[in-house]
């Protein structure tokens, strides 16, 4: 089965107490653009991370605000900022690395920093239309020269119109992929 | 069938004519390390490459001369460079992009930027008694959470005792790897 792929960058989520700690008392995220999955969207709103002195500047806010603060980049973020963050999926933070996340207004630490897994937006209709379930792991075959099938995919039930293949900046670099590319949904997973 | 993974970073091989316009008449290398494949050695001297402004310092040269300067780059270095290399076995400048290399005595510009194909060093010996011939392309299954499979990696006669796997940083990071972890070569691809 076909599916689009997205590429997500280094962002981050906050919550709103830590929103109001880095930009001041109640203040708004001012929305970029919409995403295409649940109510999210990209933030005008940027932070820099910060490990011992390495630092990445302008990391994206995606809002809306969330119950808890979370950093997702990629490994080769990690080897520059000098953290070690397991993969995990988006709202498990066990074992996340602390990073210090710097805004305009002020400064926070927090044990929040992960690897997303790879993962794929769908609704629960269409899932279920497909035999997936909720956490479901799936293989993704990537089509480009330097293609292949990635494995430990999740399905990821979403208020979504149209699935999506959600991917990192290594995973989609690694595989000369770019925004809207199509890769192809194989078999669930063995475990 | 086992193979050690070793993880290419950007480098860059150089003519004798290059080298002598880009550190001076009569140049000869200074080894740093040797490598595991024919005659091979990462050197103490490193260059600038450049296009348009966008800059990445201090990248390997990786000797002993060759017959033709070639720079060796991951897609993501090239986002960086904002150029579009080709993904090519070593030795193959069709198509290569132009990039401007600069030493400590002076500057040339050429076309010989590529993306390296994924490959295997072997030894024909053992390629022979293995079934596989130079040019082969196989599959290789990589081990990690963000593992999986990948296509189009290149089986290539080498003088080397170890039969090692080749990947760029690109492939290393997206799938969480390091040098010396082992990955198993799969069947040879139907074309």
């Amino acid at each position: 089965m076909d599916v689009k792929i997205g590429i997500s960058s280094r962002h981050i989520h906050l919550s709103k107490e830590d929103l109001y700690e880095l930009f001041g008392e109640n203040y708004k995220l001012n929305k970029l653009k919409d995403l295409n999955q649940d109510d999210n969207y990209s933030c005008v709103e940027t932070v820099d991370i910060e490990n011992e002195g390495n630092i990445i500047k302008n990391v994206r806010v995606v809002g809306p605000v969330r119950d808890k603060t979370q950093v997702e980049i990629s490994k080769t973020d990690s080897y520059l900022l000098k953290i070690n963050p397991p993969v995990r999926n988006s709202g498990d933070l066990s074992d996340a690395s602390l990073i210090t996340i710097i805004g305009p207004k002020g400064k926070i630490k927090r044990n929040c920093c992960i690897i997303a897994t790879r993962h794929i937006h769908i609704s629960m209709e269409e899932a279920k239309k497909l035999n997936y379930k909720n956490f479901d792991i799936v293989n993704v075959k990537l089509n480009s020269i330097k293609g292949g099938i990635i494995n430990n995919v999740y399905i990821k039930y979403s208020k979504t119109e149209n699935c999506e293949l959600h991917l990192d900046l290594d995973d989609a670099n690694a595989h000369l992929l770019n925004n809207n590319d199509i890769a192809q949904i194989m078999e669930v997973e063995d475990e």
